[in-house]
């Protein structure tokens, strides 16, 4: 039998579909990923802090020791004895996570995806920072929300305009530590004011939380998560501490929510890598982490000190920036009348990247803005690079 | 500060996550773990298949020669010379795939996630067989599709009766190979027909074939994608050929589609571990399969005609069932009157367990179906469970 005259498919996409794009970042990166770009445009962890000789007896020890249960299926919620470390790891005096409570995902950016499934119908009012994650804004606008932009100022998010901008809305969604993109980090008293409101409000309030462990100077401050357990969704990362291409996150929230959210997963993918999380598990589980985590701090802030210190020289003085106290971004902000996609054609012309600030806005974007990351490239070369950026910068004013 | 009579956090959950339900298949596995009982219930593959060793030398290999490229963040749609392992092998003379036509998954189910963001909108119409695999209706569900049941008998779905059904239809979804539920195998004939008249209304047709390679006694059939690769979208798996656990699936499908599956899949889990596509590459390119996979048919097999004798034997000649030519499954219908969910609760208290055929129905459930599960338990034991089922159905007729 032959196909004769078929009717040529037309694809025809769901709503939602039509409206994707891809990120503007991924595209970005496409082209500053050659060799001669100092590109300060990367989201990605720096590999010099991969642990791969341990990971490497790991994947050894549960191959060998454990490989028909690591390469079944397995369970939707996640390995167990890696949900106990989390749960234990988020404990606090006065408040204990149990390890029900846990749900391990693909990455975090899968839970993200999973509470947009669980949470957000078309039309639901949710609110962001300004600016927020573009992950989560792409993850979210899948299930149509509505966002609503928080306003913030240096410190972060305002929590006294929640008071009536959150009435009626689904979630809260914020980054509280170190921010992508902005690197800016919320108060403690933020925190409590924040937290307080969204209690009263009814309000679940989404703590990201992927860079909290990446502070340079201090103790992490306490997550909102100690303060209110029963109203914040946490969410946590193995990709900035470990290693982000074994696609290794979790959600921690009350039993109601990590319920449903298990139901979706099963949809979504059955169930993460029995395999990654025992890998992970045996990794952490004898206190690695303590040991690993400073080598990557240090790192990371000597490299921050590098930009902060090239941007004192070369940028002119119209333009301001923030002092992260951890984590992998500072946010420059340029006078009002330059645009930062147009800015970037100019760089790369000129062997230097980063992210315009525009696709990091749920509503009105700020065009003069952009993103830095340091936590790639070697002082010199940020040196270099950001002396460059900062002539093209001059040139416009 | 103190929360102070906050508002208890009662959940509103999205229309969809409304109707979220646990997987009744996964609710009655963890039932049946216990040592004691003769688990036909189960769709999971023989851990006596999984390639350990090979794995454990790959992970070694890959880790130690590329592990700062394994470690990172990836591309979202695949590693490329795995992409390419596919496009090759799914190639026959009259239809040649590319690289840039697959897409690789964290699993199959992804894929059908995937699937349903990007086609299905709220009512869309969406053809299903008559049963149908409980995942992919799960997956599917969270997009608010209108189930059509495509009429069948013992060969399969009968593709004539498409060509009215199928009307302003967003995609058709069948299982041609050793079918999950029924075990079924959709003829040359019928393959041929229904991607003519599938082609003829402008219909996608996806072909999700996770069992293709578990042929026990002829060569596979030819696959519907290799008849019009413009219209078919192909969906496979590594689960059911070397391990389920790391979660590695793929979907092949003409470039538009491609493009928007693509999109979805960055918002939704970024990108599949790199790490795990490089172990799978570097375990396969040499021809590994080839060795491999014969032993699991010969393992399979050997375990359906043991469940097929036992059948024989031990059923009332009031039931029927299929005699598959590949995969996993046998599929038993029971006379009318007899609900398998009530007989499940008999045979659990006998210490044997399959999965009731209800939830496998789109539509109008089949209550007196049932699907059994040979590739986890030994001839002797399947003897046994099928005995005693066998006397259970018999006091009921």
């Amino acid at each position: 039998m032959k196909i004769e005259n078929p009717t040529p498919l037309e694809w025809r996409f769901s709503e939602r579909a039509q409206k994707l794009q891809s990120s503007a970042i991924r595209e970005i990166l496409k082209i500053t990923m050659r060799p001669e770009i100092i590109s300060f445009a990367g989201g990605l962890p720096s590999p010099a802090t991969f642990p791969v000789e341990q990971l490497k007896v790991a994947f050894d020890k549960v191959l060998s020791e454990q490989g028909k249960v690591a390469l079944q299926y397995g369970p939707t919620d996640g390995y167990g004895p890696l949900r106990e470390w989390v749960a234990d790891s988020l404990s606090t005096n006065g408040a204990k996570i149990l390890p029900n409570q846990v749900l391990m995902t693909s990455g975090s950016q899968q839970g993200l995806d999973l509470l947009g499934k669980v949470l957000i119908d078309e039309g639901s009012k949710v609110l962001v920072e300004t600016p927020s994650y573009l992950g989560a804004l792409q993850a979210f606008s899948l299930y149509g929300p509505e966002f609503v932009s928080v306003p913030s100022d240096e410190g972060g998010l305002l929590p006294e305009t929640v008071a009536t901008l959150g009435q009626g809305a689904r979630m809260l969604y914020a980054l509280p530590n170190f921010q992508n993109p902005t690197g800016r980090t919320l108060s403690v008293e933020r925190r409590h004011a924040l937290v307080d409101i969204c209690a009263r409000l009814g309000l679940p309030l989404i703590e990201d939380d992927p860079y909290g462990a990446l502070s340079y100077r201090t103790e992490p401050l306490p997550k909102m998560l100690s303060m209110n357990p029963g109203g914040v969704i946490y969410m946590g990362s193995f990709s900035k501490i470990l290693t982000p291409g074994i696609r290794l996150g979790y959600v921690v929230a009350p039993r109601p929510l990590i319920e449903k959210l298990e139901q979706a997963k099963q949809a979504t993918d059955l169930h993460t890598a029995q395999l990654t999380q025992m890998v992970v598990y045996n990794t952490i589980k004898d206190g690695f982490l303590n040991e690993h985590i400073p080598t990557i701090r240090k790192l990371y802030s000597d490299q921050c000190d590098a930009m902060l210190d090239a941007l004192k020289t070369y940028f002119p003085s119209e333009c301001s920036w923030t002092k992260p106290e951890g984590g992998m971004f500072i946010w420059v902000t340029l006078p009002k009348h330059i645009d930062s996609m147009k800015l970037l054609d100019e760089a790369v012309q000129q062997h230097v990247a980063f992210v315009p600030g525009a696709p990091f806005y749920g509503n009105t974007p700020e065009k003069h803005t952009l993103r830095l990351s340091f936590v790639t490239v070697p002082p010199a070369k940020i040196r270099e690079g950001i002396e460059r950026l900062g002539k093209l910068i001059a040139a416009k004013i």
